[in-house]
């Protein structure tokens, strides 16, 4: 079975929810397609419950409150999404538009394709500790989707940087006992945050040791304990939660292999349209690059109002688009539902 | 007396004040002059009470609250500023810098001007009505601030387009009695608005007269009547509050003198670093004019957002800019007073 839209989006992070709201103010229809199991992208999986404070107009957000404005914006347009799935085809139709195809070979025909990707399919990276495959999932997370889940557990932070620290920090409160392990002394997190974990070492609040994890122990998936090798020898930490910190990897996937020209991993674009070197095909949020270009939200949302411009001349060629403001139009305003 | 600041912004609408947050993330303060009475610009001008849809991740918010979340927003950085003045000189300085007068005289020196005026400093269009300025401010208004201060009164609204449409349909549950008066039975406005009037009128909830008003009758400012040229001849319609809706006229004012090679009265600009051709002078929102180019809010959200690192690199040379997140900065939170 094939799905027919106007415009498939690929990727439902914040940039590529947007877009269907100014698509559909034009009365572009849309589908999305993300690799994740819901909306939100990265502001979802990664930080949910962290603040965000450089949303126009929004003081502070959390990341989780942010996409779920963006869904009630978009509610009126009804669009369609595809979760769990890669895009891995991309083919140019001998008529006008795309064929799109997913790693479970659903088919999408569609006029416009727009790359949301963010950083594209974005993967923790595992720390090399035999058998850990095992765990993930039940005693091994690589995120903090919410934090009442890590409640009265034996909690083990592994790493160094600004995410093992932030989490060391905000889970404390909540663990039963919280150790962090760092291969040095030394941290890449903020100091402050770092003076902070100190801190709460002296009172006894948190244990910090020095060492790598090379074992863990436990069985049919629940994690008892593991073992740190320190610099005096090897220690075994109780524990039912680990959460390793060791960096993202950021999996451009097939998007690489469909001709975009990309450069660094990013997809060269105009500022005018924000297409990509294939007519037809946009990209808009941080998977783009163009002269001066910020890895912020709010760039992402400019570039879907522009790009939604040259979409709607694609779609429905010849047709006079009118510029109008939501505050003014009756007719936008019957679109979304409050007239 | 001469205000020395890093960067003057000439408009305090949405854009102008979103910029004082980009500015004040990287330690750049700001002082902004607006020819209007407080901030907002036409926002908190002409429509404080009209919801705005489009602002993204805001389903639905009037523009008095969005200039309200702003300003929560930059408070932390605590810009200076001057209302009720037309910036009227721009010179640029010997050493580095620019020189900045008002029409009061104030002096401001600033290592860069940022304009954000606008659509410039706007006047609603005085209708021909002989003696009508000696009820401007009393009995005769060009905009609505507060729909409170018409409840009670006999209303005259006058104009064919959407604002007197609009606000002949917001303000008649308030009025006491509402005369809509147009010199013809057709209208610029949106045909819903208009049927919705119509039958209005059906039910005697308003009157609608075709004709001009040729005479205003009352004294010391208090309005008592208006006497109408219809096409059966003259008509008097008590009235003690006039709103007349004639559209606006935007004027550049001396901007236009700064020799910015203007272009149908808006502002060249580059899409990297929204400068003008007068190097440390930059353009954001209406005002400014680029390829792709849409009248957006969240597109001058964006411009601030791109011209700030250009800022930056004039007003504190050769220091390295390092492009930091409010979600994951412990600097940038310090200076948001959030940790």
């Amino acid at each position: 079975m094939t799905t027919q839209t106007d415009v498939l989006i690929i990727g439902a992070g914040p940039v590529g929810l947007f877009a269907v709201f100014e698509l559909g103010l034009l009365d572009l229809k849309c589908h999305l397609i993300d690799i994740l199991d819901r909306p939100g992208g990265q502001c979802a999986e990664l930080y949910p419950e962290k603040p965000i404070y450089d949303i126009p107009a929004w003081p502070i957000i959390s990341a989780q409150e942010l996409v779920d404005k963006l869904m009630e914006q978009i509610a009126p347009f009804n669009p369609g999404f595809t979760f769990n799935r890669m895009v891995n085809g991309l083919e140019r139709l001998d008529e006008d538009g795309f064929r799109v195809t997913t790693d479970e070979n659903e088919v999408f025909e569609a006029k416009v394709v727009v790359i949301a990707a963010g950083g594209g399919s974005f993967q923790p990276k595992r720390p090399p500790i035999p058998g850990i495959d095992a765990y993930e999932g039940t005693s091994v997370f690589y995120s903090v989707r919410r934090m009442e889940e890590f409640r009265g557990h034996d909690l083990l932070v592994v790493g160094g940087g600004d995410s093992a620290l932030d989490w060391t920090l905000n889970l404390q409160p909540v663990a039963k006992t919280l150790t962090l392990v760092h291969r040095r002394p030394e941290f890449r997190a903020a100091p402050d945050s770092v003076n902070k974990m100190y801190a709460l070492q002296e009172t006894k609040a948190l244990d910090f040791q020095v060492g790598q994890v090379k074992e863990l122990i436990g069985e049919d998936g629940i994690l008892r304990a593991a073992v740190i090798k320190g610099p005096e020898g090897d220690v075994e930490i109780a524990c039912t939660r680990m959460l390793p910190f060791f960096g993202l990897t950021m999996k451009l996937g097939p998007i690489a292999d469909w001709g975009l020209n990309l450069h660094e991993n990013l997809i060269p674009v105009d500022t005018e349209k924000f297409e990509t070197s294939e007519p037809g095909i946009f990209a808009i949020g941080d998977i783009n690059w163009y002269p001066g270009k910020l890895k912020l939200i709010l760039s992402g949302f400019h570039e879907a109002a522009l790009m939604t411009q040259a979409a709607k001349r694609i779609c429905n060629p010849g047709e006079r688009v009118v510029f109008q403001y939501t505050t003014s139009s009756t007719s936008l305003q019957k679109k979304l539902g409050v007239t």
